[in-house]
């Protein structure tokens, strides 16, 4: 697909050429699988980014990453509360039934796709403690939301409270985990709300943001890493050559760059707002947009050469990504504010 | 690690100069996920080298290749029957128990880790017809094998009758498939022995001879793929940028280069064979060598810089690549030699 | 509890006294597991009962019955759409995602628990035909359902028809598909509708009914039969000793004794309902009574001596046996009309 | 099959009068699945038995009751070591693999069918502490024996302290504790060195043993009971009238009938092999015997109207049981002494 003013997704953007540097920089022998160098600066590098302790692993995929830390927080006879539109539910092809061994998906309602405390609530109050039915054990919240929202470090702080009081696990899907921390101010830190540590595991995406094919599965309880590094090797995603996964995400947190991917992305976000008026059903905090247009428009729109989703009958989405054209960016908003 | 004169193994190498140009032409606009212009040449590919129809899909590890081909031939229930070293077994993690829902490996005996239809059956007959014990579904084999042994193709063609016969799979481990072709005269149908079809999934190994993160899963019965590909997404294998995978594969078959690297390597690992006599655990005819040494010889050999690994008490594996220097392979021959 | 006059449920009440006499008659050697001469039997028995061929097996609980029948219909990739109420969605541990292998239940609305094509394409309609949705393989239905109701023939017709055309499974969970026959005429074969076949399996429910611990997993293709067994062995699931369950299934089937239990059950409803007016959440076609009663309302029924559950804060459920009392019954039903 | 003199398997068994008397007297309402006053009872019961604090839970079969009591002791990327011909391994058809989630079964030699620390480390110690190789989790033991041995409490005490050391689970397969203990002296507690701790958890049967269908799942460490609990639900082996599965171990625990049937057994076996002299394969410690016998040996003894299965070419297995006729013993000894 070759469109000319590309707002489809940013799962398929081109890779950041810093990325396509340091691999070639890798591209000498070392040890296999994560016994390499590269691999082994990663928990130092996450610690240092959030701050506390933590460990941290190359995986080649969001869903492999949600899925490994997911498994060391919830048993199979167990339940994972997510949102009714998560990803891990909606689109994953099932995955958490697999990594997890058939644990449940349980599905709560919330605004933006985001949940509260009180969304959890009202789910998993009516379930009986009693071996009948399958029970909780952890949270997974998405950062950014399928939605493009984002969760407040006081939102985290509330959610972790609520989590601890009720011993469940706490995940953070944060497949543009990048975005959501652009968009609060640009601190890793305060987007997981690692301080405090209500968050104990984060699936932190590169892939959407400039990479090739490696995200991070960080873990706030260093303690849990051995399991996850069995549990990666047995899942088949224990790659030989991982100095190349390594490399990729270390090069994104030089210099932040995963921040400046972002960020750009956000903003080319913000130029397409500009035009969308209350055409918008979710306020743009990321670089996701759900707009209003009838099917006509959307016709208009790719007449004039923007490729995008319809979402559902009424509306369409449109993402920006790490190397979304300015001029394209604020063409479209343009051409929706004209319709 | 930074040895001068690397036989540890193949599986760490650096990657191939036209797979870097081929991953960096794919840099561009294109479908997500395997619904690009490079996947989407795969089946095609494939069939036109194997000369006869398959379904090809690419996955990042040779462990995910083999667990999602044994998934399809081979019920939660079965059981798998592979060689008693075979890497499924020793080396994977417990992956087949995990992608196979628990299907029991069945571990059969036989020289250089290769199997016959008299060493499967020594296994199997004994076992009875009911559901006390598991029954095999399966079997998977490895080319070349965990000891650089290769399968003649009228090896194959009795196996495969053998499999056909007892109602049974048949799976090929190729993670050095293509030094097994090389060794047995270059042609990749003859190596899986396809014309007659005796095997119904190869795991083609690009990985171990050039490649960054791309191993084929080839299915000679198309109507398996569909099967595949949902579980290689609910696998978290299915990565969104498909396109540099499939960019790797492509290159690899691309006049044919796959053929070559393989081909260097054996050369290579021929090279230090010369050197070493009936200490020779297994005959040389792939890429491996397995090599009689005291602990005092290999201390020595060390010394003057040869990088390999320990296999057991009194020998080594030398294991060599598409970029091992030919001096170096001489050099370790020579040194061999004269111990 | 000693509950003078017991509504809690059907499935803690007494064993009929002619299975106790069958399986006293079945205390003598014979062979183990199901190589016993009354196991053998029960092919022939169903077959009679439903008047086409089926093959049929004993398990010990309902639960085990519906995810045996259900694992041969769904991969563990798949999916099998039930009722967002359904026994096995909210009532039985997680068995499905245990014996299913993390298979997903997709969860339909529908009145009184039950589900028409209508229910179950609203569904599954929007699901995309790719890998990242979860694809429905089966479909669960419940004889009788979850608020008492019944599938007719001709429902259960429409039924499956639409599952062919889907190319969905079909299968019935029957805990208390005696109830249901009885209300609908008395047949067996046509509260399956087993003639012209929509269903694919029926748990078939006899400990509700009388038994001890004995259900039937009823296969109207027998050729699904071998992998149930090998699967219900795997699950810990033949017993040593089946012969006495066996017995209680033989028994059952003796004289229509299921029938003339079930029969008992639902008149025994009937006489209840005759007292509730317009209280009645669900008509009454089985032998469960949705009834609404405020909180003041259930405690004078209890200081009656009339037990039951509570369902939800402003009903109650109660639920005959076969062993019901006709006074009992009777003086329910009097004293809800008193309220 | 009505031979005679039975000695084919006490699995198939009659039932013990006074578990009729027991399950009879629970014919009556009480609460549904382990809610009733008999299953309330299991604990202390149990706990006198032992002399220590432990949970206790009915399932129907022996399978489930290891499966279950494994699952906790192991995850699903973990291994259990067990003996090579242990029952688990050869005769419960994969269930290990379903209830652990694909958790590999790590296979031991030693004599008897018994394990040694030094036959475990010789298995264990040359497995790599690295992900590409499944790690034990645990290690499961049979008392009695698949060849009828004991393990003595000395015996016990040294893999209970190897067991901690290594940090892996013990766990013992008790399908004929009885025969054990009555073996060992008669104390239930010593046969399992209760007192000192060293087994986590026992599968202690009772279905050999002159039971219907319901063996404990003994849990030394009481704070495991809630996870098997939901484990046994979510595997369909949460029984509805579970009172009567309880009333079968209560009535053999009461005035130790467990005991005295297995003593009866023992001494049975025995008598038979006073007949076997150096025929004997293995010493007779509980009610097993395998004695060498060749084929024309076996058919004279089933024309006298003796019934046993061949145990490999040239060999029989004999099973005595709770029930055998003190003259069918003396008789098949003396038969076996004439040949």
């Amino acid at each position: 697909m070759t469109s000319l003013k590309p707002f489809l997704s940013d799962n398929a953007a081109a890779v950041h050429p810093k990325l396509w540097d340091a691999m070639r920089a890798a591209d000498q022998p070392d040890n296999p699988y994560d016994g390499d160098a590269l691999s082994a600066e990663l928990d130092a590098r996450f610690t240092a980014l959030f701050g506390r302790d933590c460990a941290a692993l190359w995986v080649a995929t969001g869903t492999a990453a949600n899925c490994l830390a997911l498994a060391t927080l919830c048993a199979p006879h167990g339940g994972v509360v997510c949102h009714r539109e998560a990803h891990i539910e909606v689109d994953e092809g099932g995955a958490p039934g697999f990594f997890l061994h058939g644990a449940k998906l349980m599905l709560a309602q919330g605004e933006g796709a985001k949940l509260t405390p009180h969304d959890i609530a009202a789910l998993i109050d009516p379930i009986r403690a009693d071996v009948h039915q399958v029970q909780p054990h952890a949270i997974a919240i998405t950062q950014a939301s399928e939605y493009g929202r984002t969760y407040t470090p006081g939102e985290l702080a509330t959610l972790g409270h609520f989590a601890r009081e009720r011993r469940l696990g706490l995940h953070m899907d944060g497949a543009r985990f990048a975005n959501a921390a652009a968009f609060l101010g640009g601190s890793a830190a305060e987007a997981a709300r690692a301080a405090s540590g209500p968050v104990d595991s984060l699936a932190f995406g590169f892939i959407k943001n400039g990479g090739m094919g490696a995200e991070a599965v960080v873990l706030f309880d260093p303690g849990r890493a051995a399991e996850v590094r069995y549990r990666r090797k047995r899942a088949g995603h224990l790659q030989c050559k991982g100095r190349y996964l390594a490399a990729q995400i270390l090069a994104m947190l030089d210099d932040d760059l995963w921040l400046a991917n972002a960020a750009h992305a956000n903003a080319a976000a913000q130029e397409v707002a500009a035009g969308c008026g209350d055409r918008l059903l979710h306020p743009v905090e990321a670089n996701e947009l759900f707009v209003r247009l009838t099917e006509a428009e959307r016709a208009a729109l790719r007449t004039e050469g923007f490729a995008f989703y319809d979402w559902g009958p009424e509306s369409a989405r449109f993402v920006t990504a790490w190397n979304t054209q300015h001029e394209d960016a604020t063409a479209l908003g343009k051409a929706i504010a004209a319709l």
